[in-house]
């Protein structure tokens, strides 16, 4: 079996560390020479829109997937005329457009924030008027960790917000008075004849510093929130005809699940998987597009948690001092705001997961 | 902190594995262009005794370790005087020779194998009307996986047990009545100015199957042996200063341990660990060898168990279905009599593990 990956980063590092030891061979098709991914599999250097590097990877392997959603269409339809793709080319469409994520939330009856859809500024001034302040201005494509946003807190920044985003098509979305943030993972396979089958991780409670996340704590206790989103889910999944894993976001309001966003694929909230559950979202990921049956999505530790590093790696011997905390290095040079490297924690108990986060934050 | 390896095979791979999500990168050495480890790592391409290339790698590493101990004299000398090389040289050299071995256990009161040094027919005519038959001819240097060995039934057997063994300075070997075979797995470091410190995983029992390793499973229950084992090693570790992984495997006879071999360095017996260890042997020897403080080795599954796969893999979609089974697919070609990967279940009680290692038994 060989996977091809469009996208080098840490994400496509750890499938390929998740997947090398089921018997799985890899390669991943990134611009950056120095792809983090690359160095652990065999790379075509490319960009992601050049046609004839697509077609290579197409030949080579038996299945293409993505560690970013944002791959540009004509690769996108390229590769899906030459190579089986997974997940669907439809999901990550859906997913790479704000606008059309929240129709497909709204058609499968899941709740989102109110917004409002964004063409000229006199589009944002009549939302403006509709939804009120304070809100937040989102351009419809190409935003991640807090990118191409601009939160209006009184109207008189209207001009403001429009310049900042570069007028593009957008979403004015209303504020969530939320209680907490969480997001479920699922990966849905078709090992056989029989009908696809999912599994579902816990959810898990996901706490953000400067639009990025810095701390993800599994599982979130609630049987009921997890139910609740399984069930909000189930059919959305079957709709696109799913394969793959894929991770939507939520914000919770008392007992009320609003959806925030989806991203059709592994996802830094269920890096804790790797450690404490009986088969990671990496792993699961590559047994569903393989067309393998799925691993236990079970927590195989009582409680775990997941704090990033961001910007720079602490310093290892004393990352090592700490019990039971798992050390994920992504190999990055070290820049302001970028992501290069995770720990997990995994517990018995809350108060020695707590505790050992706080040694972590120590050191950062 | 970059590792060189001398060696390539499954054992080196799994280091790699282990060691680059902490930020360490990998060099390693062996004459085989489809070395399993230069799969996933840097490769020097040379033979062991290719002293241009173990320059270039000690040139290009901060420690140099090993994938097996059967590392020839001359590379080793050659090493010690361009690097720093873990374990320690007088380790891996005492291991080579089973006379040697047997000797450090003596001195450290461990308990051995009625056994004879044989350098002549003579030799083994004089040691045979000592030890009794049934007993075993194993050559000192180059035996592993029951290579090398001669078990002699009858005295008249000698003459054919000695041509066996091409004549080479062997040990006899009195055979033990033994009710069980486990091995301990210990790591020491020296993570700064501090006396070095050791952990130790719980024993496994080990069931071999033609002289190949075949099941483990951990931990063996006994405590008091646990115990009594790392009273005997505690002393020989100091008094070889120690430096990473270093295994021993033990006969077990009523209450006794009597001890079988041992190896320098991560080892078959220990490859449940990986999942059912909170640090594994891999990660803790990465750890140990590049002076950082050690993990945790208590387990972090009751029960679990390690199958090995000989010749050939089993249908991967087979595996896939067993619950709690973890795969590890080494990516050799399959060869008879060659580990080619392992499984490890992990599981809440003894029934459910042994049910599950029957599952994969009965699909190989």
């Amino acid at each position: 079996m060989h996977i091809g990956i469009v996208g080098g980063g840490q994400l496509a590092r750890m499938m390929v560390l998740a997947g090398e030891p089921l018997g799985i061979d890899f390669i991943i098709l990134d611009p950056a020479k120095d792809a983090t991914a690359g160095q652990v599999t065999e790379q075509i250097i490319a960009d992601y829109d050049d046609i004839d590097a697509l077609t290579l990877l197409a030949t080579k392997v038996d299945v293409i997937t993505f560690d970013f959603e944002n791959v540009p269409a004509t690769a996108l339809q390229h590769l899906e005329s030459q190579c089986t793709v997974y997940p669907p080319v439809k999901a990550l469409s859906i997913s790479q457009d704000r606008l059309a994520e929240k129709t497909l939330f709204k058609q499968h009856g899941i709740e989102t924030a109110p917004y409002a859809e964004i063409n000229t500024l006199t589009d944002l001034h009549n939302a403006l008027a509709t939804l009120g302040t304070p809100c937040i201005l989102k351009t419809r494509r190409f935003g991640y960790d807090g990118k191409g946003q601009f939160v209006i807190k009184d109207k008189s920044q209207a001009d403001e917000a429009w310049q900042a985003i570069n007028q593009q098509a957008a979403i004015l979305e209303g504020f969530i008075d939320f209680d907490k943030e969480v997001s479920i993972i699922t990966a849905r396979s078709r090992s056989s004849d029989t009908p696809a089958t999912s599994v579902y991780y816990p959810l898990s409670e996901n706490q953000h510093q400067n639009g990025i996340l810095h701390i993800s704590r599994a599982p979130c206790d609630d049987e009921k929130l997890l139910e609740q989103a399984k069930d909000l889910l189930a059919p959305l999944i079957e709709s696109l005809d799913y394969i793959g894993v894929l991770t939507v976001e939520f914000f919770v309001k008392g007992d009320q699940l609003i959806a925030n966003e989806m991203a059709p694929r592994v996802h830094n909230s269920g890096h804790w998987t790797i450690e404490g559950a009986h088969c990671s979202q990496f792993e699961n990921h590559v047994r569903a597009i393989s067309n393998l049956p799925l691993g236990l999505a079970t927590v195989s530790s009582p409680y775990s948690a997941m704090i990033n590093f961001i910007s720079q790696m602490p310093e290892l011997k004393a990352i090592c001092e700490i019990d039971s905390c798992h050390i994920h290095d992504y190999h990055k040079k070290p820049r302001e705001g970028r992501k290069v490297g995770h720990a997990t924690i995994t517990a018995d108990n809350k108060g020695l997961l707590e505790a050992q986060i706080k040694e972590i934050l120590a050191i950062m």
